[in-house]
This record gives structure tokens, C-alpha cells and sequence, in this order.
């Protein structure tokens, strides 16, 4: 599990005073980064050594508490499952120790034509075999 | 179902030259605003009417195909489901007959106290009953 | 001059009940494709066609009044100067007929490699000469 | 000075491969945050504790170069100027050495109900006086 932790800044609220629901894909994209940086492959590496994008095909999140301005989050990132040619993601949202919200995220692999693609060796390995 | 077009700016993209995941989830919400406002239940005055929120619970999205710069976006809008204190709203973003997207949203009714209530009934008379 | 029509959604506020500041420029964003495209002259047409990108080299945004949720903002958009290699768009963006914000953007016209050069012909002669 | 590091993620790029316009404007943000964190005046609490609010009344943004996916960008923010009721920051964006982007934000102070008002003393002098 990696650790990322973000600063709620006046941009990621709403006028309800909570953090817009939308922001919580952008605290996963963060999280997402982090891991993949922590496993020695930063995402752009993957882009441009492996020749290889990992696009969404599905985001979920359950929203269990609002975060608000000037939190301090973390945002807690495993890869729950691998496949061939896809990876999905699980995350958690806290602040100190209160759960915010959860979510996953599922990736499929593909080249740079759109073509799905098992994930290259390099990456798996990196990832944990 | 409500229809509502959105089209996509340079600053719904990223840098894959589609529209960010995150960004999916803005357009849910103006396909709900339009929704309501179709239903004669605009969201403002059921915050300033009906002395409620509906914040989400829950959003999901099925990414199927990507949606690019320029675009002209149909975002399909129904209520699905309606309970006690809580609705679900499913949605579907297409361009031209081709389906982009699917996903849903659920929500809680609370007062401004943010305590469970239920939906008030001339929002539900408004949502058909 | 060509109008657009943008309504405010609860993603485009903030805590403090008003339209957060950065979201000014991506209204503007969208006042300029809708002028391109009132001219023939689409941007997605402008990179495709003639092989050019006009960042953006400054940006400014005067602010008066407060955009509000379900707003119906209209963004007033004109071509104020045409340099060789340059152009400046001035805004305004209203609430019926109340000014609400102002502002411009200045851009450079660049190859796809980046480097200066004249705004092509075609697109001048869309522009008005 | 006081400097802010952000990390740029997929969701504030854009089509172009590069930083859309307007986020420069968030991360604006974050160094005004930051910038008065440090003074030991953080906004949450001018809020809270003052009464007052601080709206952007102009914003302004030279784009010198492109800031990408990934990169780590350093804001740099000053208090430019003090008015009675006002302020002005400045801010630099660096990658490294590198200077991205400057620009300005200026601030008018208000009262709850939107009245302009002055500074409160306990805020100006944490700000330096």
C-alpha cells in the first residue's frame, strides 16, 4: 500500500462547502501515481518506454463522509488485482484516521493504436510478478 | 429520460487527446441538473425550498469509448430508482447514436444539518409520483 | 461578436457560493471555440488544417460580480487585434444583462514543433482579413 | 517568499500535451495557501476567526513555457503589495531552475455580506505589518 497525502485547496470545493464529488478521480489519479512511482514505474515511463497507455474502463466511489478546504488527505493506494491485459486499483480516502471515502478504478492495457495488450513483463515484474 | 448536450472544451482533455475520467462525473451532474429542472424540481429550489440536499453516496462509470475535443455530447438522464430517503439516477453520455459512457449516481436526502430526512413529497409528486 | 451560453454547475463553484476563479478562463475557452466555429473556422479544423496550436502567452480576468450555481452566463466573445503571428480575444461574461467579469487572452501561433510562425492565410481571411 | 511544490497529474494536462491555462490558476492557489500557512494566518482561519473573505477582483498569467505531466512544480508567492482593504500576490511557476510561468492575483477584503472592509490588524500583521 502507498501513501499520498493532497491539501485541499478552494478549487476542490463546492458550494455545499465539501469537496466536489468529481475530485475524488482526480485524489485516485494522484494515489494511482504515487504507487506506480513507488514501484519504480512512474506512469510516464510506462507511456513512453513500455509504448503502452493504461485508460480506465471503470471509476467507482462511495462517499462516506465530506472532506473539506484545507484537509489534509491521504489517499491510500493498492493493486488489488492483475490481470493479462488489465489492473484494478483500490483506494481509500482519509484524514488522520477516518475513512472519507473508497473507490476503485479498473485499467485495461493498450497500445498506442487503442489495441488492448498484455501488460509488458518489465512492468509486471515491477509491479510485483 | 432527459437529454442534455454538452460540448467538450480543450479543457475537458487530457493529454491522451480525451476527455479526462474525472470529468464524466460533471457531466452526470449537469444531466441530473437538467433532469430536475425538466421535472419543474430545479435543483436550487429544492435546496431552497424544500430545506434539502442531495449529496452522493455513490458514483460509478463505465468508460466504454473515448470521448474527444469538440465533440457534441447527449447526456441521457433517468431517475431509476426512488426510495424512502435516496434516489438513483443512471445516465448515459453518447455522441450522435454511438454510447460513450454509462454510470450512476445515488443519493441521500439530509437537511441542512446534514440528517437523513425523507425526500420531501412535492419533489417526489415533481419526480412522477 | 459571438455569444455563448454556459450554465453554472455545482462543480464550477466553491465553498464560498460563487464561481471559482480559474473557471473564468475555461469560460472563455468556450467562448472562443464558439467564435472560431461562428467564423468557419473551427479550432479542431485550425490544428487538423493548417497544421498550427495558439496557446495561450497571457491570460486576465477582471472580476465584479459573482457568477452564482444554475446561472445562465452568456460569454461575449470578440477578435480585438490580429497581429502576424498573434491574437487577442477580449471577453465578457454576463448574467442577463449584468457584466460580471472581463477579461482577455493573447496567443502566439506555433507549429506543431513549437516554433512562431504567421497565422495561415486561411485562417485570417475566416477572421475577417 | 514562500514555495509550494505540486506535482502536475493527467488531469491538469491537456490534448496539446501540456498544463491547460486555466489550472495555473489552482496552483496559484495553493501558493497563496501555502504562502499564508506560513505566516501563521492560514485562510481557514482569516475566515473563521476574522470574518472576512478575500475574493480574487483580478488575476493575471504570463505563460513563458509549457509545464507537463509529471513534472514537480515549484510556486513561489509573495504579498506584492498591502492596501488598506486589499492585497496583491505574486507568483512564479519553476520546474527546477526554470521559470514557467508568473503572474498576479488581487484581492479585495469583505465582510460576510460582501461589504468591503479593512484588513483586519491581527491579519496585517501576521502578513509582515
Amino acid at each position: 500500500m502507498v501513501k499520498t497525502t493532497i491539501r485541499v485547496i478552494y478549487g476542490d470545493t463546492d458550494q455545499m462547502g465539501v469537496v466536489y464529488y468529481a475530485n475524488y478521480l482526480r485524489f485516485f489519479e494522484s494515489g494511482r501515481n504515487e504507487f506506480l512511482r513507488d514501484k519504480g514505474a512512474q506512469y510516464r515511463d510506462v507511456e513512453a518506454s513500455h509504448r503502452v497507455h493504461l485508460p480506465v474502463v471503470e471509476a467507482q466511489v462511495t462517499y462516506k463522509r465530506p472532506a473539506r478546504y484545507d484537509d489534509l488527505l491521504i489517499i491510500e493506494t493498492i493493486l488489488a488485482k492483475r490481470g493479462r491485459a488489465s489492473a484494478r486499483f483500490e483506494y481509500r480516502v482519509l484524514r488522520q484516521d477516518e475513512v472519507l471515502a473508497t473507490g476503485h478504478t479498473i485499467h485495461a492495457c493498450v497500445d498506442f493504436n487503442g489495441k488492448v495488450q498484455a501488460l509488458p513483463p518489465a512492468l509486471v515484474e515491477a509491479l510485483g510478478g
